[in-house]
């Protein structure tokens, strides 16, 4: 076999594992790796280039997603037998031609994703993974989700029929009913079926924003709220966040300074805090958003983890104006790979949203709508969220006490009445960057604070899930980083 | 039982329909109409009360979407035995008291569906159904379907923790490897997958359109081209097409007089007429682009579907400069609930796409895309769509048959090459609308020309689907169609 003699360039702008992706790739495009050769193992080529073994796992991450590489767990990374051209980014080349670049529009350029948001996520199976948006993956529904899908099948001919962008009706009747046990006034007229939570915010963006109008959101707040308000090209205006949640005193003094056209929340699990508001708070809001016409938008994404306390009224229980277009999501009870969300909302403003919705995908995929409504019709969903609900308890306790044992003083970090995350706070005095690259490199996951700002503040904040690893793992990472966290500190120190 | 004492009121603007309706809403409201009562059938009431069958059905499916009846097949309609005012659209009442109205986009306003569009697809099952967009019910592969589903569930960890904006890499290198079957040169890395081919429509227009820029489609043309780029806020200007497709010398005279941003076009099989691009007027097209540096927005969306003549090639095949943006679906393969397009573009392009795409929904659902994966791994797809031609091809017949035998002299078509639409010009001297209207009345339900244009001409053309009826009922929805022809002729004649 050929020797990989790949000379890494520390001084160069590209990370190294790109620069080893480059190098490995014109090895097989120019077939001196040749068709079914097997590539030596990470952790060997690693230790032979004197590189971390993430390094080179990114390396043949990328050629595996780009079709030049084949990876099989216990077997190895091969060389695909198929030939060359058909599978390489034919496009690119004649794209020379071709000036893209002069001619992306404005909002192109507003969905720009933030760095650390691009960086994220190469690497599907990290050792120790402290990520958001991850579920547990043993406790997964299977049998359940499979008799969900052979039934909803059954009425083949119904789902190969039907098109009414506001989604399946049986799916909107259940999801009605399940938010009425939630307290919410709503019927199935009044729920539309969308992409996820996210594509709620999307629409929402669509239907009230023209360039320029103010949003307001919390901050920190949730990423993908920035990226749909930034999308649609709003001037997003961020607003605190305390103990008692949004603060509505700041709010106050915005709607005072400029014309709103939407506020955004996250009452029950403050993305990305964990804290949930609280009573004056939420009367406080409902005030304001009546007293200056604001629609507000509330994303209770998480509202079905909730750990001690019982689950809080969603504030749109309290919504007599009609005021408060509530958004909910699959993502957190099942997975985000199920693209099902939904949105309750004042006929006018639903009306105007399905329509939107039209030109930009008609309606929701059908078989998974359809796998949903017999997913919660039989009570899968809720014996499925009554399981994962004790386990992450269990696991949200590991991490706090790992936390305690292991973090150097100095480590903040709020308690989280629901979700699956906990927002720390790093001791003063270190360089947050560096410390998550050399996490990254140690196979530690997790998301940066500034991923949620919209000033790329709280970078000395970190994201931490509970959701995916055992007790155990979660104990072994937090003990490893936080050793990381003392080693940050001390050359640091030395530094200054 | 209560006697529904309705009084249609002819001469006002609502349809009768919706009075029906909401008459009907207040006796079950009010409890007139006790819980579980069954309503008299369609057929009766339509006779007591002197009304087309279609408005009683109409008005019965409206209150059975908000919750307020249940229909079984071959039981009857039934008050539904739940206590309304959880079933009610209680967010109604309360938005009264809040300006939704003042506070629409301009976006928003820009995505107003034509009315035909709205008012079409109320009646799920009409007994003559000629609309576009529908498929053979009878032959959906529903064993091959459950297999798939199944098959995709097994990954269930990997699906779960996946979240790569660009797809399930299985389904981008299944789809990469039919277009190389297809003459198209491109690998995995080149292809992201979307919900249907409307969201490539959607994704391009955001990332290449900003408000006031020009787009280019074909006249007439799909109206979920003229949906989504309506929605980017583009200046929309038309190109004609005749029996060769997309006239080049007008597409010329329009790139002097305007910068263009995008040009859209069905070259396979124009969508609404069914006439396929000529060679010529694809190399015209392609050197115009050049010139211009314009991309090119390739729609293939019917390219399964060819009768005779063997498939052509994709422009996407001549495409030497990388400036062609090729989307597909499953839409017309399979069945549109199943939200899965694709496109293949230059990589600047594809990138920036996917990257706008996560402000809008993340990625496409991740069991229907590895199922999907499945379908087309275990070749189940390529025998459906075998199946289906051969199905279409002799209802396509029966329709062309059927039109020469009963149509009155006048009337014109185009016999298209592919697709399962044939586009039919009325004779002239009749009005369009009323002979809609009509023979919506009776059952017979086709797309009117107009839905397919910028300008709302092209009324007096009439789209006509042979995917879902029998031969029988094909030469029979078209002689009934061409007596209320002739009816609506014979009108027109009386009134001049």
């Amino acid at each position: 076999m050929l020797e990989i003699a790949f000379q890494p360039d520390r001084s160069g702008r590209e990370p190294v594992y790109r620069q080893l992706e480059a190098y490995l790739r014109e090895l097989v495009e120019s077939r001196r790796l040749a068709p079914g050769e097997r590539l030596p193992a990470t952790r060997e080529l690693a230790a032979s280039l004197g590189l971390s073994r993430n390094t080179v796992s990114q390396a043949y991450q990328a050629l595996v997603e780009d079709g030049l590489l084949s990876s099989h767990v216990g077997q190895g990374t091969f060389v695909l037998r198929r030939p060359g051209p058909a599978l390489r980014p034919v496009a690119e080349p004649g794209a020379r031609g071709f000036a893209w670049a002069g001619l992306f529009s404005r909002r192109a350029a507003a969905t720009a994703l933030p760095a650390a948001l691009r960086a994220e996520g190469r690497v599907p199976n990290p050792p120790f993974d402290f990520r958001g948006g991850q579920v547990d993956l043993g406790s997964l529904p299977r049998a359940e989700l499979r008799r969900a899908f052979a039934r909803a099948l059954e009425p083949l001919g119904e789902l190969a029929s039907f098109r009414d962008p506001r989604g399946w009706p049986p799916l909107r009747e259940q999801i009605a009913r399940s938010l009425v046990a939630r307290g919410i006034r709503c019927g199935a007229a009044d729920v539309a079926i969308v992409n996820g939570a996210q594509q709620a915010l999307d629409l929402a963006g669509r239907v009230l924003v023209d360039p320029g109008d103010t949003v307001v959101m919390e901050q920190p707040g949730y990423f993908g709220a920035a990226l749909a308000f930034g999308a649609a090209e709003a001037h997003v205006v961020g607003v605190g966040v305390d103990a008692d949640g949004l603060r509505t005193d700041e709010l106050a003094r915005i709607l005072r300074a400029r014309r709103v056209k939407l506020v955004y929340t996250t009452p029950a699990v403050q993305s990305p805090t964990g804290v949930t508001m609280s009573d004056t708070r939420r009367r406080e809001l409902l005030e304001l958003a009546d007293a200056w016409q604001v629609p507000i938008l509330e994303d209770d994404y998480d509202c079905e983890l909730r750990y001690g306390a019982p689950p809080t009224p969603a504030l749109k229980t309290q919504d007599l104006a009609g005021q408060v277009i509530y958004a909910g999501t699959f993502s957190k009870a099942l997975f985000a790979g199920v693209r099902i969300g939904y949105v309750v909302a004042a006929a006018p403003l639903l009306l105007q949203m399905v329509m939107s919705r039209m030109a930009v995908d008609f309606h929701t995929d059908l078989v998974t709508q359809a796998a949903m409504a017999e997913l919660l019709a039989s009570g899968g969903l809720e014996r499925h969220v009554r399981r994962v609900r004790r386990l992450y308890a269990a696991r949200r306790a590991a991490l706090l006490e790992a936390l305690r044992a292991h973090m150097p003083e100095g480590t903040t970090w709020i308690e989280p009445a629901g979700g699956n995350t906990v927002w720390v706070t790093l001791p003063p005095g270190l360089d947050p960057v560096a410390l998550h690259a050399a996490a990254l490199e140690a196979g530690i996951e997790y998301a940066r604070g500034d991923v949620f700002t919209l000033d790329g503040s709280c970078a000395d904040r970190a994201l931490l899930s509970f959701a995916r690893m055992d007790r155990r793992k979660i104990a072994d990472g937090v003990e490893r980083w936080a050793a990381l966290v003392r080693r940050e500190q001390a050359r640091a120190r030395r530094t200054a």
